[in-house]
C-alpha cells in the first residue's frame, strides 16, 4: 500500500487526504508493526479511541435534532448504528478490507477477529478525517455511510434484542417458547461458522449463521421475525 | 426557580445563557413534571443524552492531544473523569444541587439516587451549553470543571479498580488477602450510608463510607492504598 494508493482510495470515497499519513495509520492494525519494524507510523488504536467518540457525538446529535423520542429509545437506536456488526458491514461496503495493513497471520483470519478489526478501522478512519479535515467532513462521512442505515435499523427494528423479541411475540401469538438447535458448524476453531435453526415446537421457522452460536441465534430470530411478519 | 435565577446562576459560573430555557430544562428532573403539569418544558433526559456524547468527545480529544499513552490507559482515565461519582462531585462543587427542579418526594432522597441525578444534570448542562453557545464553550466548561480533576485522577490512580489493586499490592507486600467488614449502616432503606472497614489480618487499615456496600468497600480500599503508601 503506497501513499499514492491510500490517497487514491480515500479520494475515490470523496475524502481526499491532506495529511495522507493519518489515513495510512488508520488502516494499520497493530499486528502489521511486528512484521514491519521500520514502518514509520503507529498502529490505529489511538485514532480509533478518538474516532469512536467523534462517531458517537455525530450520531447522537443527528438523533437529537431529528427525533423527539425519549432518551432510552434513541440510546438503543444509536447502539444499533455504532455496533461492531454495523461498522464491519460498512467497512465491507466501502471495501476497506482491501486496504487493511496487517500481519500475514492476522490476514488469514477472516472470521470474528476480522469483523472486529474492520469495525475498529472504520472508527480510526473517522478519527483521521476529523483530525485532517474537521468535524463537518467527519459528519459528512458518518451521515453518508453510517447514518444512511438508520432507516433500515428502524424498519427492521435492529435495535431490539431479536431473541427476546421473538420469544415475546411467539408467546403472545402462538403460546410457544422458541427453541434453538445447532444445525452445523464448519471451519477451523478461530474461524468457525455456526448455523442454527429456530423452532416453534416442531416447526423450523428459519436458520441463521454467525461466527458464534449467539450471533447465529440472533440472526435466526431476526429472520424468523421477518418471516412471521411479527416486526 | 425563576428564569432570572437560572440566568444569574449560570452567569455566575461564567456561562451567561442566550436561551435560558435550555438551562432550565437541563436542571429539570423528570419527577418535577408530575407535580407541575403546566410546566412549559420537558425534563432533562434528552439533553443528558446529547451532553454525555459532547463530554465524551471533549475529554477524548483532550487526552488524545495531550498524551501519547496507549488507548487502553486513556480509556481508563476517561472513565474515571466521566463516571457518576466524579460528575456528582463536580455538581456539588458548582452547587448545582441548589438549582435542581424535582418533586418533593425526590428531593428528600439525598443518597445514591441524588448522586445519580446530579451526575445526569451535569451532562444535561453540558448539552445545554453546547446547543446554546457551541462546542468551544462546552469545551471550556468541561476543561474548567471536569478535566481540571485529571491531575488528581492520575496522582491518586483513581482510574484503577481500588479493591483489586489493594488486594494485588497486599499479596505482593505482606502476603495477605484483605477482608472487609461492615461496621455500621444508618438511615432509611433508600438512603442508607454504609461504613466498612478493610483489614489485613487483624489490622484495621482504614474505613470507608458510601451509599452501597460496594462503594464503601472501594472507598475503604482507596484510603488503605494511600495510608500504606502503595499507590
Amino acid at each position: 500500500m503506497t501513499k499514492q494508493d491510500v490517497f487514491s482510495f480515500f479520494g475515490s470515497l470523496g475524502y481526499e487526504p491532506k495529511n495522507v499519513d493519518l489515513y495510512r495509520q488508520a488502516i494499520t492494525h497493530r499486528s502489521y508493526l511486528n512484521e514491519h519494524r521500520s514502518y514509520n507510523l503507529d498502529h490505529n488504536e489511538r485514532l480509533e479511541f478518538l474516532g469512536d467518540a467523534v462517531l458517537e457525538l455525530i450520531v447522537t446529535r443527528y438523533l437529537f435534532e431529528n427525533y423527539s423520542n425519549p432518551e432510552g429509545e434513541m440510546t438503543a437506536w444509536r447502539a444499533a448504528l455504532v455496533c461492531g456488526e454495523m461498522l464491519s458491514m460498512v467497512a465491507r461496503e466501502l471495501d476497506i478490507e482491501s486496504q487493511l495493513l496487517m500481519s500475514k497471520g492476522e490476514s488469514k483470519d477472516v472470521g470474528r477477529a476480522r469483523q472486529y478489526i474492520l469495525a475498529n478501522t472504520v472508527e480510526a478512519i473517522i478519527g483521521a478525517i476529523y483530525l485532517d479535515k474537521g468535524y463537518d467532513e467527519a459528519k459528512r462521512f458518518v451521515e453518508t455511510f453510517i447514518i444512511s442505515h438508520l432507516r433500515e435499523v428502524l424498519e427492521k427494528k435492529l435495535y431490539l434484542d431479536a431473541k427476546s423479541y421473538f420469544q415475546e411475540k411467539a408467546q403472545e401469538k402462538v403460546s410457544i417458547t422458541p427453541t434453538y438447535k445447532e444445525h452445523s458448524s464448519n471451519g477451523p476453531d478461530h474461524d468457525r461458522i455456526f448455523v442454527v435453526g429456530v423452532y416453534l415446537g416442531e416447526e423450523l421457522v428459519s436458520e441463521g449463521s454467525g461466527s458464534s452460536k449467539q450471533e447465529a441465534q440472533r440472526n435466526a430470530a431476526r429472520l424468523a421475525l421477518e418471516k412471521k411478519g411479527w416486526l
